[in-house]
Parts: C-alpha cells; sequence; structure tokens
C-alpha cells in the first residue's frame, strides 16, 4: 500500500521536473536526468536523514522504472500536457501529499518519535521539488509565496497521529494525503496568500 | 554548554535566512522555512557527516522553537533589523563562529581525529549560508570575494586542538568562536580582500 | 590502483570548479573552495548514499592535499589553463570517466547489488560537478544538452559487469574510464546532441 503511494507519488513529480526539462528545451537525457532527481530526491533525502542507506529505491527496479517512464512520457507527449499546464500545479500537490505521508510514516517505522517523523514527513513532501528547481536554476516554489509548505506538515502529522494511535493504515495515508492535497489545491486555486512583511521607508 | 552556544548559533544564522525571504517580499511561510534551512542546514550537514542520524536537531524541541522564534521576530520587527542592517555581517560572523566550534567538537565527540573534525567545523559553520544562498538563488558568501571560510577553518582548529590538549572544552570553544568572529568582522569592516587571478588578455 | 584513479579524477575535477571561480574573478579563498566542493563533492554524496561516513576524504591527507594542490595551480597559472579552455571539456570528461568508474566499484566493495553500483557510478561521476554549477550559480552542465550522464552510466555498468564477472579490477576500471571519457569527448567534439521535446504552438 505505502509502495504504491510511494511511486505514485515519484512518478507526479517526475512528470513536474520533465515539464520543467522540456520547457527550457532540453535534450532527453536532461529530461530524463530532471524526472529522476525530482521523482527521487525526496525519498533520498529522506533515507539519508533516517540513516536508510543506501536508499531503497537504488535497488528496486520498480523505483526506477517510474521516473524513467514518466521522463518519456512528459517528453514525448508534452503538447498534451503543455495544454494542461493548469494541471501540473495539482500533479505537484498530489506528489506532496503522497510523499508528506510516505515520509513520515518510513520516518515512524525506523522508531523515530512522532515530531521528528512529522517533520521528516513534510521535509520529503518539499525535498523533490527543492532539488528539481535548485537544478533547473528557479526559486523554489517553497518560497514563491503560496502556502506550500504548512499542508505538507498538517498531512504527515495526520498520518503519524493516526498510526500511533493504532488505526489503520491505509486509512490514515489517504486522509493525511487528501487533506494535503486539498489544502494546496485550494490555496492555488483561490489564490490564498500568506501575510507577508509590512513594507517600511526604512528597508 | 555546547548545547546552548549551538542554540545561539542557529538563531543568529536563522535571522540572516529570515531576513535575506523578507527582503525578496516572500510570505511568512517562506520566512519560516529559509530561517529554519539556514539555522539547521549546517548542522543536518554535520550529522549526515559523521553518521549522527537522524540529526539531533529533528527531535529536540528547542531545536525547533529556536528558528521559528528568529522567523517570527524577523517578520514582525524587520523594519528594525534593516535599519541595522550593518549588523546582519556580524550575525552571520556570529553563526559563523559558534558553528565551527560546535562542529568541530561534535565531530571529535563521535571519535574522528583532529584533521577530520576540524574541517566537519568549517563545513558546519559554511554549510548554512550556503543553503540559504542557493535556495534563495544568490551566490553564496562564501565565494563574493571575502576571508570566509579561512577564519571557520581556524577557529574549528583552535577548538580541536585545545580540546585535544585538555583544556577546559568551554574555554577552548569561546576563544575559537572569538577568532573565528573577530577575524571575519575585521575582515568585513576593513574590506581586507584576499589576492586574485592574475588578469590576462588571454582569459 | 583505484586510490590512484579516485585521486586523480579529484585532481582534474579540482582544476574545472577552480577555473569556474577565477573566470568569475573570485579571491583565492573562494578558488580554494569551489576546487574543493567539485573535487570532493562527488565522493561525498556517494559515501552519504552508502553510509560510508564519515567520508574518507576527510581522514586521508591525500584526498586534502590534491584539491588545493589543484586550486592553487589554477590560481597562479590559469592564464597557461585558459589558452587551452578546449581542453577543460576534456578534463571534466576525465574526471567523469574515473568518478564513474571508482564509485561504481567503491559501492560493490560495500555489498550493494550491480544495478545500485551502476547508479552510484553514475551519481558519482555527475554529482562534483553539479556541486560545482549548482554553487557558482551555473545551469548544471548534465542540463546544457550534451550527451553526460549516459557515458557516467555506461562505464560505470562495464566496470561492475567486468568486476562481477571475474576479471582484473584494474583493467575493468581503465576500459570503463576509457569508454565514458571516449564518449563523452566524442559527443562535444562532434556536436552530437541528443533529441528534444517536439515544439508545438500549444506550449
Amino acid at each position: 500500500m505505502l509502495t504504491v503511494l510511494d511511486l505514485v507519488g515519484i512518478f507526479v513529480f517526475a512528470i513536474t521536473g520533465a515539464l520543467v526539462a522540456v520547457r527550457k528545451d532540453l535534450d532527453i537525457f536532461a529530461v530524463l536526468v530532471l524526472a529522476g532527481a525530482t521523482g527521487l530526491g525526496g525519498g533520498f533525502i529522506r533515507d539519508v536523514l533516517i540513516g536508510a542507506v543506501p536508499p531503497a529505491a537504488l535497488a528496486d527496479w520498480r523505483y526506477l522504472l517510474v521516473p524513467v517512464v514518466a521522463g518519456l512520457v512528459t517528453f514525448f507527449f508534452h503538447p498534451a500536457l503543455g495544454r494542461v499546464e493548469r494541471y501540473v500545479t495539482v500533479l505537484d500537490a498530489a506528489g506532496l501529499g503522497l510523499f508528506c505521508v510516505t515520509g513520515a510514516l518510513a520516518a515512524l517505522d525506523r522508531g523515530l518519535g512522532l515530531v521528528p517523523a512529522a517533520l521528516l514527513g513534510m521535509i520529503t513532501g518539499i525535498g523533490g521539488g527543492m532539488v528539481r528547481d535548485v537544478l533547473a536554476g528557479r526559486v523554489p516554489l517553497v518560497f514563491r509565496g503560496e502556502l506550500y509548505a504548512t499542508p505538507a506538515l498538517v498531512g504527515a502529522a495526520i498520518a503519524v497521529l493516526g498510526e500511533r494511535a493504532g488505526l489503520d493504515t491505509g486509512l490514515v495515508a489517504v486522509v493525511g494525503a487528501s487533506v494535503c492535497f486539498g489544502w494546496r489545491v485550494l490555496a492555488v486555486r483561490r489564490g490564498w496568500n500568506a501575510p507577508r512583511a509590512a513594507r517600511s521607508a526604512s528597508t
């Protein structure tokens, strides 16, 4: 169950990475590299921080196949994907929701406490997009003034608390991922903005 | 003692991260994320390199509270901080001095030798600022032509040698941090510049 | 044997990092930092991912001396190096070939399987250049539309398969590195380009 959610998250994140590469007119290998770095980056960061090295993704062929397929699909069919660019943010939000939950539950599995596990879930969720944006020379999405890190932290906290309360893992994962996903999508669609610091003449 | 120095270092580094985010007109969540990444980034890199995972900062609420407070203080009071921008470099230098010492002593604690411990101290000191600048799309401070890495390495070396010589850890930490801090501040204030490569028509 | 190849790879990568710093008119410390980060970055990423922490490079003085020498040589003699800029790509290709092989064999030594070892070889090869380009604010070379990641993966695969087949490690390393090096140099010299995604009016 968690593995399936993880693979779906990798797939949607990898597509967002591949789209960024295609938009920059990069060649097919750059598309595959950025798809892989985006899809697997968050999980690598999580695995290194919890000491689960070498990361499972390096040994499991499914974890390698998924970003390659996502990259190839994007490369060959991107005009169709381009037309639905408004759904790209939705894909990113879906990956965020899935990864914050799987990251948090993986940390719990390693014996971490509630707070570290929730934080690791958030880091896993935002890590892939950060790797994508830093490598592509863009300001990371998390800094562009839309609500991003908070839904990931809340989704991860829901998963951690539900799991610790003895609820069904699958249910807990779906609820946590859905809350993060729905919150993020609504924030983007409705143009919710978090407050910015007051401007003053002295700055 | 070391924990206190570590927390003070996290606080001042987190303020520099939050200030960069505020100056870019980012919202409050971006401010908190950049404050946290800057304050905790150097320690995360250190912990991963010495195998102390999961990093203590993920489990200790004080390590999480400090960057949040630093981010909120900066967000709400930044006009005042803005007026004292010339002291921002001083805060960064203070964080550099504190982290190069705590990083080096933490590495010694894990059983590393003198040279690796001093290098890890330097990496810890410059790591947080590098994370801040890379995420914010700025050229890292360490590359901007002012003396930066050398004071961190010397401060770490003082701490390592003093500790190995059996001196009081608190004394050693204060001396190492002060040397690094003073050197760095003087280099900035007096415009010390390291030599640059000779220009030639061929380049 | 492998250590020698590793040190040669660090030397040539460190020169490329130092050259980028010199071209940006940075001072001597920035040159040394970027030389060290480029030369040692790929190996650090490899060691963290396979759990070989602290990285051997922090404890072995040869691993520290080599990038310092490379940085100083570049700093003082860069006009000569500048005249041979067309050979810089060759140095980068040499480092890529050496690192993909040493990274893959180090992963095998840690007990990893064939596929993870080959992937770690590729990551080691492209990691140093990525660190250099991200720190220097350049789009990573791997995304600039020239064949880069594929030769590294193929070179690493040759080393892994040869080693597993019981062939002589030195022979296997030289063949893998040479294939990667030759492929990369030919791709640059002849302007080989991988296909790019079709353009359409909708994007």
